[in-house]
């Protein structure tokens, strides 16, 4: 359990197998995220459907609604949501630490307001592990301490070293919860550094010091500092993380941070931007970026994207799909968001068959190429 | 084509199968609203897994969004919604009297500003009928006149004589576009007379004098009046209703109207109830009415009807719909739709069952005193 089989790289990019509790994970793969234990709009059926082997679910989220109590007494996240596949719940860390002004910071925990309520909760190390093991999913994350993606080095050190600090403190709580139970459940590290080198190469070691671990997450990135930055850091940690050992690369991304990514060596990703852009009419295809809304689809019985194989594209035209926008009719978001994550899911789909083909490199090349030159770039 | 069969009788109670272009139709019948080219929050999959056979379009909504051209273009209804069985598209008569102060009535037609942008449009019975033969559906609805519940003998009276002279006029409109055609669509008049015995009568012989129809519709009911008033109507509309061809009793209803219009005989119903209480989170039970949010279903395990066969019931818990709810998940919104539109599916094909085993009176009585029982009565 919770094992990772290479089965071949070319240059930094990996292609690979994840063995979960709830099933295998072929990588590289972008994991939907469930927010509310739901991908937001999307029945699981539906998100089955998409390919994708593994979602992630908010742990703050969850925690404030419905209750890790209420989730566990339903018999955990999966039987909750009735999603089968592998699941990995984030540690609230991002989220407490977005919530500018409605925090405060110590070395034991945070203390924050509700965005619901105003009401007061504490996420400690501990806290994430007991919300995160009642939940149940096959991978929890650290409670880790995230600074802006613009941090200072003193900034980003103190939350580097926290986070470290933090990680002792999460392996004893979840080893204490796991003992005696069939371990169903295996937590991951967040390396962290902010956007200095020295400080991220301190953090993977400081965390390679305190494994073995069944995967490593990198964390802090993509939080507004400029793309380049974000590939000099992958490029900076590629060499010295463990091979045998899955690389997830937090809240990214968009297509092209998912091959961008892909090249520096990572195996999972997640993001809300597929789902979200859905919602808000923007759906990512072959031929550029499509506004659902445009006035020059009014009449178009084309796909939104004649390249893809997902329901949506299958089944409706873009006139329709225009027509429930302009209605404000709710299939529609439902609809493009299917598209989207159809959309990231094949394209790690397909990223994995080029490493295998030894193709990727070249692939991936003239897709990125093809991507900017339709002005799609985020 | 366009023929119905009866199969069954217990009392005025009917079970029968109408013969459409785009398949047969069971009676007696709920049909789903699908006011902007899809019942509301649902896919056209979903609404054939409930089982609907026939749903109906509002011409009033599709005409000003996305207008009937774009449908036609798109290859009509069916195509552009990929819905495949029958459909039915009232005459948007309903939706333009009820824009009070925004339409001008004349003998001609009603002059109406667009609730969406204050455009102005006319709909006159010609053009009712043309955007209905654009659109494309199994049945058209004539253009009717239709007043409120309350509405005064003269007020009533000035409504069904226009209502009869109109009907001429959709009737010539109709013939001349449907000359020459393979003839894929029929069109329905509609009984008006508000609330009064002797208009009712007039109104049906004016419309049987203008015959043949393959269905009989009764509009402006349901628009006010108390419920016993509606039950005399039908009581005194049902032995003058031509045997052969089917009733349609328009925009009724909840699951007792249901029952109750069957037993006067009526074969087929509309209502936006079912999805419009589904997104409020109110969803009909053999067990009486539940509100989602209830804060009694946090942990409820238990399906949101444990004797309804629907895919939500058959799949989620309570505990999960109400927190769909609380997080404002739009998947919780379809859900409780599916289970609705099932609900009211399910009591036709059951009424059904019953006629034709003999057994209707008793059921219905036992259904409906178990359902006022539960305090679920509107």
């Amino acid at each position: 359990m919770f094992e990772f089989t290479l089965h071949g790289t070319e240059g930094a990019a990996r292609a690979g197998t994840l063995r979960l509790p709830h099933g295998e994970v072929p990588t590289p793969a972008f994991m939907p995220v469930g927010t509310h234990a739901a991908v937001r709009g999307l029945h699981p059926d539906e998100v089955r459907r998409t390919g994708a082997r593994i979602i992630l679910g908010n742990t703050y989220h969850l925690h404030l609604r419905p209750g890790e109590d209420v989730v566990q007494a339903l018999g955990g996240l999966h039987r909750f949501t009735t999603w089968d596949r592998p699941m990995l719940t984030d540690s609230g860390g991002f989220q407490v630490f977005s919530l500018e002004g409605l925090r405060k910071i110590s070395e034991q925990g945070v203390e924050f307001q509700s965005h619901i309520d105003g009401a007061i909760h504490t996420i400690t190390p501990e806290k994430a592990m007991e919300i995160q093991w009642a939940l149940g999913a096959d991978v929890a994350m650290a409670f880790d301490h995230v600074v802006p993606g613009q941090a200072t080095y003193d900034h980003a050190e103190e939350g580097m070293e926290r986070t470290l600090r933090w990680l002792d403190r999460c392996r004893r709580r979840h080893g204490e919860l796991a003992e005696g139970a069939a371990v169903r459940q295996t937590l991951w590290p967040i390396v962290q550094g902010g956007t200095h080198t020295e400080l991220r190469r301190r953090s993977l070691q400081g965390t390679l010091d305190r494994g073995p671990w069944t995967g490593i997450a990198v964390g802090g990135l993509s939080v507004g500092e400029p793309k380049p930055v974000m590939h000099r850091i992958m490029e900076e940690l590629e060499p010295a993380l463990p091979a045998d050992v899955p690389r997830y690369l937090m809240g990214v991304g968009f297509p092209d941070d998912l091959l961008e990514g892909i090249a520096r060596g990572v195996d999972l990703f997640d993001c809300v931007a597929a789902t979200r852009n859905g919602r808000h009419g923007s759906a990512w295809t072959s031929q550029g970026k499509v506004n659902i809304r445009g006035a020059g689809l009014r009449m178009s019985a084309a796909p939104l994207d004649a390249d893809c194989d997902c329901e949506t594209c299958r089944t409706f035209s873009r006139a329709y799909l225009r027509h429930l926008f302009q209605a404000e009719e709710m299939l529609g978001l439902r609809l493009l968001s299917i598209h989207n994550v159809r959309f990231l899911v094949r394209l790690g789909e397909c990223a994995r068959a080029a490493i295998l083909d030894g193709t990727f490199t070249r692939w991936s090349r003239e897709w990125l190429e093809r991507y900017h030159s339709k002005g799609t770039a985020e």
